[in-house]
């Protein structure tokens, strides 16, 4: 693993979330906190424009345009879409990138307290998970590595390690300041971990480790129409990473009648009723708990 | 006392207050479960562009164009001040109004609970209040009784009488199943009550009861440039009709600093970080506690 030099820490990718935006305001009188005796760190605003307009984005999702194909075609103009290839030029290009490890700050309206979610699940990412149970026992740790990062849409796949900090509950153009700090802490221990392992001093880590990997997502049910005709049910509402089972109640129609899951696995739901995924009729993600061996050793 | 002839329910006066608009779409398959056999009941959608666009308002906020100078002056064009006089029309006009009641249906990403907000503090309201505690009693009244209901610029001043139904927390674009049950039950009692009331037939009610009046509004500490450069206190978000007094803490800047309220009374903060009231700056609105005396005997 060779050492990382360049850190970009990400805020306001979404606009409407904003925790990540005030603490780059507050990091920016204050810089030295964010820097580390092993690398550099810089700060980028993603989105000033939807932040502005007091919008999650203006054209589409910014955290969908980091695609490789998506960032070498000329002909996706839109304002997110410039946005990413400017950041793409600023911190990449990716594939091979100036930045060797961004962190991207991200709020949901679920009830998923303070999240890391990591793209893959290399030992580099495995240790930090480790590292960061220890620190901060509350945190989640969650594997999204269905796929490899080159194929990652996100902004943090730009460079070759990267993670995503989602910390919740929040409503959209709110700061609450039990989140701020959580965020707050997350990222310092991030940055932590990441100097520690530059320099090989990292402390002793547990063998083992409880944590999460994304399997599926749920929709809403809706009629012919696409409209929605039901509910999250109310005993799922706010039970982020607490297990369902075949059978468990999830959904409530509007007229009364109880939807039940049929899946054949315990799993975890997250980004329960997330505000953010309504245009999709996303209702919530589904988990499998796993045991990650932290060291290759 | 005359009797109440014509109700309408109104949803949907903020786009991205997603209870009352789904209550609609479920009343409209079941018309009956609003109605009372001493009243007719309609139902109104404020502002269906608002909710298409997933907003509070397009342009300006509904609930506050319904002031009579306003509604009268032709220059007002905007899309929410025509949607304000389209919807005098239909239910209005105000001061002369064809709506004897209206219920308006509202939630907020503050930890409200069921609350019921009423204009004037005249006999009628007092005992719906009375009545609605003991049918409800987690419901909070408040009395926003500042100024006469001819001069507030809410939908529900077009009527002589009318409520406000204010249910959270809700995050912005969410239906949340807990939400939507108070929402639906509080609107019930309600219905129940103004029936009861028109047919002579209310039960006892206690001589007095306990509710909030409105006193004054705090705004967020800001810079000389208008930027926020704090936020709510984390013991006090959530804390929705919990007492502060001189000396608690309300605020925290982002540099660490602790503001303290600085006022003579014993006062219960609420609408306590509503993520709406952001263009504003707005913090929260206190009230005091006061009795209520149910009837005028």
């Amino acid at each position: 693993m060779s050492s990382i030099k360049r850190v970009a820490i990400v805020g306001g990718t979404h606009g409407n979330e904003f925790s990540g935006i005030y603490l780059l305001k507050k990091w920016q009188q204050q810089p030295q906190s964010i820097s580390r005796p092993s690398f550099c760190s810089e700060m980028v605003f993603a989105n000033p424009k939807a932040h502005q307009e007091n919008k999650r984005y203006l054209d589409h999702d910014l955290n969908r345009q980091f695609g490789l194909a998506d960032l070498n075609n000329p002909d996706l103009t839109s304002y997110e879409q410039c946005r990413a290839k400017a950041m793409n030029q600023q911190l990449g290009p990716k594939g091979n990138a100036q930045t060797d490890f961004i962190i991207d700050l991200h709020n949901t309206t679920s009830n998923m307290g303070p999240s890391l979610i990591l793209l893959q699940s290399d030992e580099f990412n495995r240790k930090m998970g480790a590292y960061i149970k220890c620190k901060m026992p509350e945190t989640v740790v969650e594997f999204e590595d269905y796929s490899s990062v080159d194929e990652h849409h996100f902004v943090s796949s730009i460079a070759k390690q990267g993670v995503i900090i989602e910390v919740g509950p929040q409503p959209q153009s709110v700061i609450r300041q039990d989140i701020l700090d959580w965020m707050e802490a997350l990222t310092q221990h991030v940055l932590d971990y990441v100097h520690l392992s530059n320099i090989n001093a990292l402390p002793e880590l547990p063998e083992t480790y409880e944590a999460f990997q994304y399997s599926e997502t749920l929709t809403l049910p809706v009629n012919e129409k696409g409209e929605r005709i039901g509910m999250v049910h109310k005993d799922v509402q706010d039970a982020d990473f607490k297990p369902i089972y075949n059978g468990s109640a999830i959904f409530t129609l509007f007229n009364g009648e109880i939807i039940t899951w049929d899946g054949d696995y315990e799993a975890y739901p997250h980004f329960i009723n997330e505000a953010a995924y309504y245009d999709n009729n996303l209702a919530m993600s589904l988990a499998r708990k796993i045991t990650v061996k932290t060291s290759d050793e």
